[in-house]
């Protein structure tokens, strides 16, 4: 039996996977419902959407507070930060819980722990305090990324092809699957270019200069993504996320080569065969959306042959809801 | 005294200037509240926001039904279309009315009436009804557009040189200000490519096969309009638009020439007179949007000189509310 052929529109909804608020058709409206904002004290701004059965582990502990809102219908669940006047002071109150709830076992998505830190940033772009990587799902929060395609392009023909690294056998998450030329998280601190020229390296083995002359910036993928099994850890929980798109021309002379043992091989794909492992599932499901956008911007999906264009174009580049940098 | 210098948000706030719906923070949510959602008979999809003003004088006309919902919190006010069963006799209906509102002077935008039929389509992506161009904002519908830059590359340096035309000062609208290199909308029946090339040698004089083989679809702009006093016509009409946009990349021998008397003259920018000019506020609002698509999407704007990237791209592609085709 032939295995199912997933549409454009099919890879988007996979990562785009959060409803939308009224009046847009929501394929899941239930699930915006109950949620708790995450805050910080003396802040009413919400940084990120918290599940109840998270919520209800921070009900007692120190620094946190949980308000219901149960007799409100005007207010929303919140869970806030009540601890720390500074990022200094509330980095350290988070880190302190998460590492708790790493020690009792709470979560087991606090397995993954990286000992990376993701900033958080308020409505005026205010640096509110860092969070550990792997604990950021827990509360919803926007985290952020850089994505960058490395392709050909063949002088008489013109036609393009992909550097496409096969992810590790080994790797906890998306084992095996297809990915971007070069991709990674931006740490507190960090600008997304910096961090491109470093991922660059350690990934695709790919030289400081080719980098910094040739990588062009082209924009952002962003999306709310609802973890399932394949992300490793609690399901359901919320990860909106902002990738910064860059594009890299190279000479056939250049190939990227693994880095560290997080990329297993790199091919040189045709758009075409791109196309076809898209539809198989074969690619990790945000670097599915940012190879989509590369399509876009470079009329391999066209309005004559995509046939949910407007829509998928406008789902690249969601929204988001929480303040960004 | 100086003028204003306008960041590159408020030309995206000055164009995509509908507020979006909680949770999101908006500018003016009232504006929302009290919309009419235009529908046709049996089927329960909202195609177009009517503001209450232009509703009130269909309360009485026939073919028409007016619910204002006011004893129901659970529903919102609605204009429905309730004669016709097909795209015929409902495009008949329309047009009916919007001839008999344009004899009477009840609106001074269809003293704009162009003879044009743009297409409303429903859920299903099948074709409702068509309404003459100039009445479309006043039914608040999605309408559909084609944009192209073209542009030259230096060899040498690689230098971007954009073709801006500058709108007739005799134009209706928006005259004197600066345009996109093509521009044009697209008609009920007409596929955008064909549009595409159609407006290229009417507008721009660009030969039929320089656009066939060279421009290049790049995506989407879409915005929701709140018509403003530049527009011409009555203010405060909701005008969600879908703007396919291209490249084309020509040699410098490939000169645009105004081809009809909407544009006074082509000028060959570079990307910094470009941006100054926008500052200024010298752009015809959308095509100011679809100038800022063309920055991110070639490194001109990147996320280390645009403290606005993130919102910015993402405003530049909303979702739309209403069904597409």
């Amino acid at each position: 039996m032939a295995a199912p052929k997933l549409s454009n529109l099919d890879l988007v909804n996979a990562c785009d996977s959060f409803p939308y608020p009224p009046p847009y058709r929501s394929f899941n409206p239930q699930l915006r419902s109950r949620l708790y904002s995450l805050k910080v004290v003396g802040n009413n701004t919400p940084l990120g959407y918290v599940l109840p059965a998270v919520a209800e582990v921070f009900r007692n502990l120190p620094d946190w507070s949980l308000d219901d809102a149960e007799d409100d219908a005007t207010t929303t669940p919140t869970l806030t930060i009540v601890s720390g006047t500074n990022v200094a002071e509330r980095s350290a109150v988070v880190a302190k819980t998460c590492e708790a709830l790493r020690q009792t076992g709470a979560f087991v998505l606090l397995k993954g722990w990286r000992d990376e830190l993701y900033p958080v940033y308020g409505l005026g772009r205010e640096h509110l305090f860092d969070i550990e990587r792997a604990a950021s799902p827990l509360f919803g929060v926007n985290t952020y990324g850089v994505h960058m395609t490395v392709y050909t392009r063949s002088q008489e023909s013109g036609e393009l092809k992909i550097w496409v690294p096969r992810r590790a056998r080994t790797k906890q998450t998306y084992g095996g699957m297809l990915d971007n030329s070069v991709a990674g998280g931006i740490a507190t601190e960090e600008e997304p270019f910096e961090c491109l020229v470093r991922e660059a390296a350690e990934e695709a083995s790919l030289a400081e200069e080719v980098v910094r002359s040739g990588a062009r910036a082209c924009g952002t993928v962003t999306y709310i993504y609802v973890r399932d099994e394949r992300a490793g850890g609690e399901t359901g929980l919320l990860q909106p996320e902002c990738q910064y798109v860059y594009d890299l021309e190279v000479e056939e002379d250049v190939v990227p080569k693994p880095g560290d043992n997080e990329v297993e091989e790199f091919g040189l794909w045709s758009a075409e065969e791109v196309r076809e492992s898209l539809a198989k599932g074969e690619w990790k499901p945000n670097t599915a959306l940012v190879m989509l956008d590369f399509f876009v911007r470079h009329g391999v999906l066209t309005p004559a042959n995509e046939k949910d264009y407007i829509e998928i174009v406008s789902r690249l580049h969601r929204r988001l809801e929480f303040p960004t940098p």
